[in-house]
């Protein structure tokens, strides 16, 4: 199994709509490829909250809409922040039935009244549990950052090198939702608190964006990456209900099945795209994907190993951070990214001898979780 | 592949919540199996609306938090008004993978203000082309009516014997929405008009509930069902894009090609659950499906052909008019009515020597299209 072909549009505060921006997607993926839409067997549209957000479902037969006379088989995905990396997820499973599927990941935020945006996006948190609670997604992800800076000493330096290292590298992303944005320790330091310990700098923007793949059984040409670990697992929906918050299981046991299926370690990746809706986030992914042991993803930040130029580059396109989230995208984006980077087409941001990819997608607070590994082909 | 196991709850204006209710089906599914929670390897959740009515998304995550430990690959699937149907599709397609899966319709829409729900149900519309011209689908399907009566001569009581019809039959189904309601066509003919032509008895009620199916590779008992077609198709999703409103093309593909797979023709169907979102929806359905020739629904009604006891039964549920219509669910429900008819567990309303049994599910104005077919195993 291929991707063949990749699409995207810039993410951000933009001006289009949302089937303007899962047009761009598309047809960006198209002009990637040597394909027509004629040779596309299936869609799947990954959202998370276009309901809430534009009062907008059915997105699979307003894609048809968008591709007149295709009348082919189009279906929603949606897991949360996870929509995307389903998504792929389950196109690679119906290249069982269809031999070219085209997977696209948008969302359109930014129109909405920001405070009503936070109550939208707490949709991914159970109604009873997180949300009569009044515990938003930053809330969650502040108790969680408390749990680990207590358990591993942890600092709020830890998480603002990661903010840097994300805006360093999207501000070598045209596409970003930050490119050309400078940002120093000084500015995350100093920026307001979101939810201690948490702050702006810490914290993932309202972003529009879409993004687009085209997946194949077969191999098409030498710019194909192959896919060689696929892997989504869900857990319980609400921080009331895990024993630990310093790690997440559904990551692990996806993360255990898809370096089973590549038949490899975690030691053999090159380059990780990981779910950096909080800094706290990356910290846990590096810990949770293996890269360093539990505690010690903070070591490794300081040291700079997953900077472009380190022994292992994460979020080479400044990540959810700073490329930005559209949620329904973000997962798509970061496979987006990841065949950038194998393809040898990433320009200024390009980690040099990469083979192996991984992208780490995950709603809420990793109630889903899929992983996907990559390969040059 | 085979329907090895089914369950459902009551429809209607319900007190449990959303997890109370897919908890309910999903339990019901696994007491009319001989399996465990633990058999299941995977899980397809069907949700139109949680997001809009309940800012409850991320269901996939809600539905592992009912099954602790489980931690399997859960996704949900939206389609709008078909995606019951799609999530089976998707499941069907999944079998390649999985051995065992479950699909979970479910739907809690009571607890809405009802000016609101209309609002939030018109996002299966097109949010500039439909929703911002008030084009609600009460209003969507009157013009729909209207194009249909004035083509072929379909009257106001064509349309109210569907009804009728169908309130028959839910009378006698224990779960309806509208069980033990007695209906006739003095109270259809004088309920108060909802958009003209069509008034309160022509639309299906704003319903909770849920229902679940076990799917399965591999034949399991002599109660199972097997599928011999599963096609979904996508079309346009505003009625300003279609050429003509009194047929769906996406339901004449799909049904195409779920005959070609079944290698059966339309006469070979013995019962059909047709999606009966308003009364001249099961009208345009039958024509669609070729159970006659475009124009002649009308006198198979006036004939009582599709009654329990006539010679193409249909919605021997009470479909979505007196069975309820909890949107996720109803097309989950339709395949529960079939398999329980194939099966010859429908008591006081079974069809007799019922062999071949059909399923019609679509979102919006057939947008979404998703047919299935099913035979006694």
């Amino acid at each position: 199994m291929y991707i063949t072909a990749i699409g995207r549009t810039k993410f951000g505060i933009l001006n289009e709509t949302l089937p303007e921006l899962a047009y761009k997607a598309m047809l960006s993926a198209l002009e990637d490829s040597n394909l027509s839409i004629r040779d596309i067997d299936a869609i799947y549209v990954a959202n998370f909250c276009s309901g809430p957000f534009q009062n907008q479902l059915h997105l699979n037969s307003l894609i048809s809409s968008l591709l007149p006379g295709l009348m082919i088989p189009i279906i929603r995905i949606e897991t949360a922040c996870a929509s995307g990396g389903s998504a792929l997820y389950q196109a690679l499973i119906s290249l069982t039935k269809f031999k070219t599927i085209m997977v696209i990941g948008v969302e359109k935020m930014s129109n909405v009244d920001p405070t009503k945006a936070t109550m939208n996006i707490s949709a991914a948190g159970d109604k009873m549990l997180d949300q009569n609670e009044g515990l938003t997604f930053p809330a969650s992800y502040a108790l969680i950052a408390q749990q680990h800076m207590l358990k591993y000493g942890t600092t709020l330096d830890d998480l603002s090198l990661v903010s840097l290292k994300n805006h360093e590298n999207g501000n070598l992303n045209e596409f970003a939702h930050f490119y050309h944005k400078k940002v120093d320790m000084e500015m995350i330091r100093n920026s307001p608190v979101i939810c201690s310990p948490l702050r702006l700098f810490d914290c993932s923007p309202i972003s529009d964006g879409a993004a687009a793949l085209i997946v194949s059984r077969e191999r098409r040409s030498d710019r194909d990456v192959k896919i060689i670990a696929s892997a989504l697992v869900t857990d319980y929906i609400s921080p009331a209900q895990r024993r630990d918050l310093t790690s997440f299981k559904a990551v692990k046991i996806a993360t255990n099945e898809a370096y089973s299926q590549a038949k490899i370690n975690a030691q053999d990746i090159n380059i990780a795209e990981v779910h950096d809706c909080f800094t706290i986030t990356e910290l846990i992914a590096m810990e949770d994907l293996g890269f360093c042991k539990p505690g010690e993803s903070k070591n490794y930040v300081r040291e700079g190993r997953t900077k472009l130029d380190g022994d292992i580059p994460i979020n080479t396109d400044g990540g959810l951070k700073a490329d930005g989230h559209p949620i329904g995208a973000s997962g798509v984006g970061q496979v987006y990214e990841v065949v950038t980077q194998l393809r040898n087409e990433a320009g200024e941001r390009q980690v040099k001898n990469s083979e192996i990819g991984l992208t780490h997608n995950i709603g809420g607070i990793g109630g889903t979780a899929v992983i996907h590994i990559f390969r040059r082909s």
